[in-house]
């Protein structure tokens, strides 16, 4: 988050971008009340916006008399994205357009014997081509590709520096995938890609400070402070799934004990059902945890008891560690994200707002907005990876 | 930290001011690579801190034989700060000049009787009034004085919105001040005056994130991200001392159980030595938590071996609470602030590293430094609070 003029200036034409696809159409008087920037500053971002293809002038604003204000839209032909969900069984592979429309998508399964780096490369290259080349990307431009990749990755090299379920330690993913795509190529993680699709296009848009926690195997919270994520010194801000929430407690895979992931990642709240219920119909006979959390939404729904109970206890553990955080802080709104919390739903959000507004000190106005991801479509992680695309193309909009 | 181009030029004002009190005299081309900045904003700026008579020219860096570059340097007869520190049991006020030397200060004493908030208002000015007028302070300019004051304050307006211990709501704290005293006011609450202490003259200065732990009778993390206070949405982002650190542990005063505050605050911490060693010399016979500080730092240094064990076991305890706080933020730097920190010293550090050496996610390079507070002088809150005027006056340079 080091801020040069030059950063500064990246940092402002995303949230003029962002503005202008929510508004579409929009005059810059409205860009400049809705970002908090000076007109004269919007006047010129716009303007590159527009050099560089993505915003075109829209026609005038009825002005009532007044001097009329021209309005600027999102370019409907002014490029495509592909955002590329790598994940531990499948890849997938979604194309957008600068409205963050899905044009076109495609899912593949990696098997156990898929794992190697030059194999996955290949099947990420096959999704990607499949969704390029589909025909509603016939006549737009392609402007480049995210790639979403689970562990610890070094964004400028674009390197995959440990994915530790595949065992890979410094692989140059980027440059092998080049080997077989033409497209600009943007790399980064998971929670970094559920942030960005909240603030490309969900609920973290235009506010200055947001938290989106995101639930699924794993756990983490992506930070999006002053508007922008903030990645730490490593990159690797947001490791809250290894934060302490009860000390002594369970044994994690980091090799702590306690950590919030145990109770509140899908296989934790599997375990809360567990420990409450040892025989419940509702476990999955293989130990499958997305058939549990499918049979816990399902089971909440219908008014099962024992469902309706663990979610409860899940969501009070999610509570108290989401008071924390709102505690230290004190963002303007909370959103939960991920495959956990979009199964869950409705009655988790329920018991994490109860938890929260127990919990967390008290601030005016009722503290924090606590919400569900409102991103739409197969995946916020590929939408967020498409969009390390947009922001790697106008961060050197000078790149050929 | 909603970033308006207007809030973007205030906080590379700060940047540049920082640096060149860092490395007076200096020249603008060092100030452009310390700081980031492109070097034609460094010259706008330090035009700007020029005419605020905050920066004079200091003659000619040698070039060896190239052209000459001028050098700036802090203006000695720029003027001077105050900063109060308001505590529950006293009021410190000391006089700094743009250099951070600490010029004079005054201390009272705020007693049962004195707690009214016309009472606490008469006892500041005073203070104020002792050093403002002290001899030390003759033809130099007064810019501001800057109040820390415990509890919730609403900066903006000025107000002390709750402080707890006394009993307070909606003390226009400000306007009664400004009955007493000629000067621009400023406030904010001492949280943020030890971070903003560290930004100024301490360890995270230059630093893009940084996290300062502040450990006293109560405990909070101020979050420099981004080279900046992260305020939050209601500015009370840092309530680290009410995150749970222990489910169901300690009952803690805000009504939750657990709290890192109950571990590694002062009364936690004296509570550790009591429950290891319920007889211990060490406790203070009227149960006066400074002085048992102070036994175990004196036993630390002597080797007394339920001194160093009863450190050893509050370090353990807040090194898991850092260790959450560097995996969730990834800092460059974590450093050590408050009396308590400053009593426990190196034999409190050393645990605390050797934690978060165990418990934090491994990064690159061996991961966040973590320090004790290098601010010298009484209090890094009056120092941190002087800032704040600096900062009011910066941020809008044209009030007269």
């Amino acid at each position: 988050m080091k801020r040069t003029s030059r950063e500064i200036r990246t940092a402002n034409r995303y949230r003029v971008l962002r503005q202008a696809i929510a508004d579409s159409p929009v005059s810059r008087p409205r860009l400049a009340a809705a970002t908090g920037l000076s007109t004269a500053t919007v006047a010129t971002l716009v303007g590159e916006l527009a050099g560089l293809g993505l915003l075109v002038d829209a026609g005038y604003e009825d002005s009532g008399g007044g001097r009329p204000r021209g309005l600027v839209a999102v370019n409907p032909r002014g490029g495509t994205l592909v955002g590329v969900d790598v994940a531990e069984t499948y890849v997938h592979a979604e194309l957008f357009d600068l409205s963050w429309r899905a044009l076109a998508s495609s899912r593949r399964t990696l098997r156990p014997a898929d794992l190697a780096p030059r194999r996955v490369v290949r099947v990420i290259a096959a999704a990607v081509r499949a969704v390029a080349e589909h025909r509603s990307a016939a006549g737009r431009r392609p402007l480049g590709v995210g790639i979403s990749m689970p562990g610890v990755v070094d964004r400028t090299a674009g390197v995959s520096v440990v994915a530790p379920n595949w065992g890979w330690q410094d692989v140059p993913l980027l440059r092998l995938l080049a080997e077989h795509l033409p497209h600009q190529l943007f790399l980064d993680n998971p929670l970094h890609a559920c942030l960005a699709a909240e603030l490309w296009s969900g609920a973290a848009r235009g506010r200055d400070d947001a938290v989106v926690v995101n639930l699924g195997t794993g756990v983490g919270a992506g930070l999006a402070l002053g508007g922008e994520l903030h990645r730490g010194a490593f990159n690797s801000a947001g490791e809250w799934g290894h934060t302490t929430l009860v000390l002594d407690g369970r044994a994690c895979h980091c090799g702590r004990r306690g950590c919030v992931e145990t109770y509140v990642g899908a296989p934790g709240i599997v375990r809360n059902l567990r420990e409450m219920s040892p025989d419940s119909p509702l476990l999955s006979p293989d130990d499958d945890q997305t058939a549990t959390i499918a049979a816990l939404s399902r089971g909440c729904r219908e008014g099962d008891p024992v469902a309706v109970k663990a979610v409860g206890e899940s969501g009070a553990y999610l509570g108290a560690a989401v008071a924390d955080l709102v505690n230290l802080l004190d963002p303007e709104i909370v959103v939960l994200s991920g495959w956990v919390a979009g199964q869950l739903g409705e009655p988790l959000l329920r018991e994490v707002r109860a938890a929260v507004a127990r919990q967390a000190l008290r601030r005016p106005a009722g503290g924090a907005e606590i919400v569900l991801s409102p991103v739409a479509g197969a995946s916020p992680v590929s939408l967020g990876a498409a969009s390390f695309a947009l922001e790697g193309v106008l961060a050197a909009p000078d790149r050929p």
